[in-house]
């Protein structure tokens, strides 16, 4: 590609409403722009980008033996009903009418539609095990779309489904899935991590998260010092401490506690650390037969944070986890929220493992302005039940029995999800099993963000001048920049014999063959993130050689003209 | 692909709601299934051929010099009121509204999305000219989708719009996609033609439809058997007969035709031929200031059929063409349809070419069961204009000078027009030109209907076994069908090899590795239309060899084990 026949549109300026590094490069790079809130259009760069992850992840899903169909966007209703999501998703799901007023959805997924379709196609145990994956614009309805392409409304995924009689089988197609998915980013040239992670709406038992490592990551991870261990902060099991709970050696007494609301406060004021006080925090419970729901108190270590995905799945807790407000506590213990514990409660008291292995602790005393000290479990708060309840912290000790937990950043580009039968038995997905009986199937569901890894990979991949893409899924391999190529006939050949001999190498090559000074180009070329470039001068022509550049490691080299395909090819490997 | 891990799903029973043969055919070779009305799920054969046509038609269009881009499908209402098409556009247009109600459309095709965006990103007469498409699913919400994927609501189409600042760089491009046009059909291996066509609702001066070939066609395409000349039948110029119109002899005078109201019975009864009549539709006319619409009389020949577009590009005639009903025409000439004519008529009057060759002919009296001979332009009528208003018949004299006109039915796959500024003007999309001025640009539009092509191949490609692709787009390029393999080791051994060899040679094949008959075989892979395929069996292998058939000639012959992937090598070329 000549850069005078390309839409290079670059931008040197920053754009003010671009908050993460990525949508700003994005912008600048030429990549994409803003149609709609959410909606973006793909420029010539970013489309170049987007088509090269989509190949991988359809190569690689093919290796994985999944066979590609393709679904519309647009799908009925009728199966939205059935499955029970028409009714339980909120307005993420774009519901319209058509010009006979039948109602249809704006797929924000597709398990609905591909369930309707095996459930049609597929009649014996025999055609089991199945994978279809399809590459397919999605449309989720977010409130609030931000961060460009990384949480559009608009965007392209890569989402496979599996069918199964057994767990066995839906487990080594997900095991599959799972190199699969290491292929992929392997491929990419993306420094990633596959995390145990929370199955949320979608349901299912087993599920992992892949996360592109960067600072900016929305999500938090945490990865033993030691060994494979790696999940999503939300699911890391936060052990028990080691070791017997120490005995009580204190007396429960009450404290004056005036004016203060916080763990902070209340350990300043008794010169104790926050590890000595134990928080405790009140949640909606399951409501029982007729009887209104009553609160359930959740007690966690001052220094924790009580992490709510954990409290979702006790079965006492209703779902979605639900804030006792100020009225309803002040109605269980006549107290302010900053002064409530868990001696004498009446209703479920659930305790950290770590709240639980304090002894001669502080706790609100259920009565504005005061305090308990020296109070120990058992003793003085007998009806309890401990539970993991918290989000872990780094220095943790990793719940895989080796080394210590640290916390990373990342941003989840793939998914996959051991759905077992929730669609299936919704939509009575069903084959004849090997005994000729009626058998409905378990699933597994595996998505990849194919436009979200572009921005993941800029997150990860940039310095100070702009992208530094990975050779797979850069937009040119190589850029050739000729030095005054406009004033000088022998740049000019040198360069074009250049761009021909690597076009027939098969190299992805831009050729910038602006009018442009050489500023601009070296510029603009390290603003796109082209990994290599080759720099054609007067003088190195004299010795015909050309100076290569390595975007990432900014190392140069002269090449010899003669022999700098081979070299550059042997240097691509 | 080893068809034990593939999905198939063939079906031998003729669906019943399809009426055309691609839809029918396209169902039973499991290339599709229907999820609603006009939403059609791929299933991995059809996604394999759409994929391959999408590469070719990538690869003209990048050879063309346009360059790919990819805008969103959903897209925000104000640039269709820019346009004005918000208005215009009827049900067949999505309209949708947004969790924050704002207004949005399915995209039914982007000319305001990337008009948006050139007068964006292009500011200056040095980027100019540029061409920009993509690859991207629609929606247009027709009244009655059918016939598959030939009429979906949603479908996949590659669009491409130029812009540019002269006619001369506009008709450049213009010829430039012609020709890649031709490229793209020639590869994927189909009879078509460009030919002459209507700009109609989206606009524009000149444009060409391309059309495939097929007798099943809903297009009917005039051709001259001489020369190149082909233009859709709206289109085709029917010129005036050649010589003088024959001097009067007769007088005019009033014949009874009671009970006759149509030409054949009229020519019937007076014992003359059609051509001998001259028949009057009265439209509705172009209102002028406040009067009420009046109507205008097209005369054509009694064996002629009126063309609508012609009519409607009549400057007296009011758009959309609307035939004036019996109650208008009585309140004009008290006469019914069947009796009417132009003789004393004081409204416009325009005159097919050959109906106004005519002397001494026959029309309706303007009253009730009676009918004029004998009339005689110029002396009966004398305030009339003449036009060309009617369809060309088989027969006719090509417009070019050179030949005969033929007809023949295709289906229209791609359209390419000069749009001109009707966009561009409507949202004011302008650059600086060489004088430093703000200037309006000019526009081509190029379309083609990437998953329509699966179908039209289909209705041009097939037999009573089913379809018969053409090499460049086929699912599989070669089948390999073992005879009793699951009882055979050797053929099973030998099957394998050839397996490797062929997919070494990066061939596209497909390996039937099912326990079913070789009949069951057989049917399969005629109905999904591989075009080659290869019989092992016991027998060929003790001379080690297989049998070599082709799906279109139904030639067979033997192919030496050791030499087929050269042999057949050589064969695809």
């Amino acid at each position: 590609m000549r850069t005078s026949q390309y839409l290079l549109s670059t931008m040197k300026e920053t754009p003010a409403d671009a908050e993460v590094i990525s949508h700003k490069l994005m912008l600048r790079a030429g990549m994409i722009r803003r149609l709609s809130s959410g909606l973006y259009t793909y420029l010539p760069t970013g489309v170049r980008v987007l088509r090269k992850v989509e190949q991988i992840v359809r190569e690689e899903m093919n290796n994985a033996g999944a066979i590609e169909v393709l679904m519309p966007m647009v799908q009925p209703a009728e199966l939205w009903q059935e499955s029970g999501r028409w009714e339980k998703m909120d307005a993420e799901l774009l519901r319209f009418q058509d010009r006979h007023l039948r109602d249809f959805v704006l797929g924000p997924t597709h398990e609905e539609v591909i369930t309707d379709l095996v459930r049609r196609e597929i009649t014996s145990y025999k055609q089991l095990p199945l994978s279809l994956y399809q590459i397919q614009n999605k449309f989720r309805d977010e409130r609030r779309p931000r961060f460009g392409v990384m949480r559009a409304r608009e965007f392209l995924m890569k989402d496979a489904y599996s069918f199964h009689l057994s767990q066995d089988s839906l487990q080594q197609t997900y095991d599959a899935m799972y190199r699969a998915y290491c292929n992929i980013f392997n491929r990419l040239g993306l420094d990633y991590r596959p995390v145990l992670a929370d199955t949320g709406a979608i349901g299912g038992s087993v599920s992992h998260e892949f996360h592109v490592l960067a600072s900016s990551g929305e999500d938090a991870i945490a990865f033993s010092d030691t060994s494979d261990y790696a999940a999503n902060i939300e699911m890391a099991e936060a052990i028990a401490p080691a070791g017997e709970r120490p005995a009580a050696t204190q007396s429960m007494q009450e404290v004056a506690t005036p004016n203060v609301g916080t763990v902070a406060a209340v350990a300043e004021l008794l010169n104790i650390s926050e590890q000595q006080i134990a928080k405790t925090l009140f949640v909606v419970g399951v409501a029982k037969d007729d009887a209104p729901a009553s609160l359930v108190a959740l007690v966690v270590r001052g220094d924790h944070e009580l992490n709510e995905v954990k409290a979702e799945k006790l079965p006492q807790v209703a779902v979605p986890l639900q804030f006792a407000n100020e009225q309803q506590i002040r109605q269980l213990v006549n107290a302010a929220p900053g002064s409530v514990g868990p001696v004498g409660l009446t209703i479920p008291v659930i305790v950290d493992r770590s709240a639980a292995h304090l002894a001669d602790f502080v706790v609100g005393a259920n009565k504005d302005g005061y305090h308990l000290s020296g109070v120990n479990w058992d003793r003085d708060i007998t009806d309890y039940q401990v539970a993991d309840l918290r989000n872990i912290v780094e220095g943790d000790p990793s719940p895989c029995g080796f080394g210590h937990l640290v916390i990373k950043r990342g941003i989840e580009v793939g998914h996959i999800f051991q759905l077992g039968d929730k669609y299936s038995q919704a939509l009575k997905a069903g084959v004849l099993n090997e005994e000729g009986k009626h058998q409905i199937m378990t699933m597994g569901c595996y998505g990849v963000g194919v436009s979200r890894i572009v921005a993941a990979a800029i997150e990860q991949n940039h310095d100070e001048y702009g992208i530094i893409w990975p050779d797979a899924i850069a937009p040119f391999q190589v850029v050739l920049i000729p030095m005054n190529m406009h004033k000088s006939v022998r740049v000019a050949e040198a360069t074009e014999l250049l761009y021909q001999q690597l076009k027939a190498a098969g190299i992805d090559v831009l050729f910038d063959d602006r009018k442009e000074r050489p500023g601009v180009m070296f510029a603009d070329m390290e603003l796109i993130g082209v990994p290599h470039s080759i720099v054609i001068g007067e003088r190195n022509l004299d010795n015909r050689q050309a100076e290569y550049k390595n975007r990432r490691t900014g190392e140069k080299q002269l090449l010899d003209l003669d022999q700098l395909v081979s070299q550059f090819t042997a240097l691509l490997k």
